[in-house]
């Protein structure tokens, strides 16, 4: 296999856009890209589009064509494929870039994500979102995300030393981050009695510990570290990529506050790189909810399990502490497009690594890594990254 | 890239299954492709599985992280990927495995395609496959699967010299095929005035020019070429994989009878593969609809633009023609679940090289191509396959 590395980045700013659709979102984020990188459209050998649902949200299937039409390649008739693994769309997607690339069937290759979720009413979208669990043993009796992660924080509390405050502490640092990012769709820092104060959704998790319904795309061009050089002069080397699988039913776990495709996934990634943890400047995990990002930081191996909530208060996880977790904000105050999201999480480790991340730079930056998550930890997508 | 070959294949019988749920149906394909790689289940590196629209169908998303869980492989944490391209999304999983194993990144795949389709109603079916189409400037409007068909019948109809019988030939070959094929849907022998005198669907097009509602799965495994004969006496070589893209729109293409990404992924699967035309023994091609297997064998270079009509009425086409097309009995006489149809063409093509396809085996037959459509053509699969 070669090795490859990201040579342009692109993401629109994420929000509620009803002025803009599906195909003006990705087709923004894809220019990006494409023009970060030094390219024409035709230099491109293949596409990788993850997306989770518009099936259910604009009642389109076809992603991966609609994408290269609308983004004037279809006359080169370049293969595109959508990738779909519900909240990890993106991570996957990206993924199957990497493969294609390193394994010579392309040259380069853009990986994109988009959702446009605003759409339709709040119902609609929790519904379209429980589909990413499993329908026939959850869905249907009732279970939706928030009901599911605050089991898993219900469960985790029982039996770790993990106190309400601490975790609202998760939420106030992804907002501080999240005002010094200007595509995130919170700009803006918050309390701790922002969150404790905001409305249960589902007990422990209130408002402040969820992430929002979203709109946005994000795209990456990757290409042969090689000749990465010709593109950029700050080209981003893929160390790792990694993926894992885990019953898509919570109840079925063996425990329900670790996530197992997490540990094996980050395990893969770490072996495939050849680094420690200790190596890791900074992180950018899936907090679709506050509790995710507790589990995160220890199913990676970060610290141990009960420890990540302590560690949060501390600071040990800030924009200044030993690890950085979440510099763009995350789900929580960028917002959460589901298949965009993996990408997003890309671009942010790309910004970081390139020193380009203006306010929230990681001084001195060197190695990166991203988790992403589908359902409640059915699929996860863990990738490394470095300078070069 | 490493050769690749084909080491196990499994293949539902597809039809109307109320008693089968989608989870029945790939669990049962995957076993038996499995069981006929003998391979246990802790073998298998990565699986990749094509899917169009079980967010419609049945209100399930995630399908990767699903399958991997009901195959009994979510304790091994495998990575599972869901492959969508509408139509063709069988034919792009299959062509993701054969990357990962090609690259190195995976040793033991699986490539499967599902689809349930007959557990909602005609008229939500009928929208769910429109999804395939450009939904804002197609769907909206009024255009079905059936209608867009219909159109390019009716402009190649103007143009060539295609008479209505010669059309109704693709649909009396494909079912006499399909009686010779056990998992086909319908298994029955039809006549020129079964056709000619079948409900009109869209004007030329009839009832028994179209392809029905399926429930299906079927499932391949592959492996290095070089490692294959530890699992099998008859690996099948993959001697081309590829992929082209199209406008999702009927209306934006340069000829609405001509499929352009047919032609591209033609060419690219025969440079690829190093072969010509006259080498191919027999293909199965996309027949959603009797007109589209007119269109594929000419735009794959079979022959000139305007001459499949003749040649399937003359039997070129037949099981003892020069060129068998759709040994199988197609999408017309098997069915098409949609997600699974790509897979069953690639289990169609390796049950002939290997010499057992029973009363529909082509003699002799060495080299093989499958060719799987996405909507009206905006995403075309075509894969090669050899003996060893």
């Amino acid at each position: 296999m070669r090795d490859v590395a990201v040579i342009g980045v692109g993401c629109t700013n994420f929000g509620e856009w009803w002025d803009r659709s599906f195909r003006n979102l990705f087709v923004e984020a894809g220019v990006m890209a494409i023009e970060d990188a030094n390219l024409a459209g035709e230099q491109i050998d293949a596409m990788y589009v993850g997306n989770m649902s518009a099936g259910r949200f604009i009642e389109q299937e076809h992603i991966g064509a609609l994408i290269a039409d609308y983004s004037g390649l279809a006359t080169e008739n370049i293969p595109s494929t959508r990738v779909e693994a519900a909240c990890a769309s993106g991570g996957l997607a990206f993924r199957e870039a990497v493969i294609a690339v390193a394994s010579g069937m392309a040259n380069i290759a853009v990986a994109a994500g988009v959702e446009k979720m605003t759409d339709v009413d709040t119902s609609l979208s929790t519904d379209a979102l429980a589909a990413a669990a499993d329908r026939e043993w959850e869905g249907f009796v009732g279970a939706t995300f928030p009901g599911l992660y605050a089991m898993i924080a219900t469960d985790y509390m029982h039996r770790y030393p993990l106190t309400r405050e601490q975790l609202a502490q998760v939420a106030i640092k992804n907002h501080y981050n999240g005002a010094r990012n200007p595509i995130a769709q919170f700009q803006k820092e918050i309390t701790l009695d922002t969150v404790l104060n905001s409305t249960m959704v589902a007990d422990p998790l209130r408002l402040f510990d969820c992430s929002p319904i979203t709109d946005g795309a994000a795209a990456v061009v990757v290409a042969p570290l090689e000749t990465a050089k010709k593109y950029t002069d700050t080209p981003i080397k893929v160390l790792a990529t990694a993926q894992a699988s885990d019953t898509i039913a919570l109840h079925d776990r063996r425990d329900i506050s670790t996530l197992d495709a997490t540990v094996a996934a980050g395990n893969r990634a770490f072996k495939m790189a050849g680094l420690e943890r200790k190596d890791i400047d900074f992180v950018e995990v899936h907090d679709c909810f506050t509790i995710a990002e507790i589990c995160a930081i220890e199913d990676l191996g970060f610290c141990k399990k009960g420890e990540a909530g302590r560690l949060t208060a501390e600071g040990y996880t800030a924009l200044d502490g030993n690890l950085p977790v979440n510099t763009s904000g995350g789900l929580k105050a960028c917002g959460h497009p589901v298949g965009a999201t993996g990408i997003k999480q890309v671009y942010e480790a790309v910004l970081q690594l390139r020193g380009d991340a203006g306010k929230r730079q990681v001084a001195g930056a060197e190695i990166g890594m991203t988790q992403n998550v589908g359902g409640t930890g059915a699929t996860v997508a863990a990738h490394i990254f470095g300078r070069t």
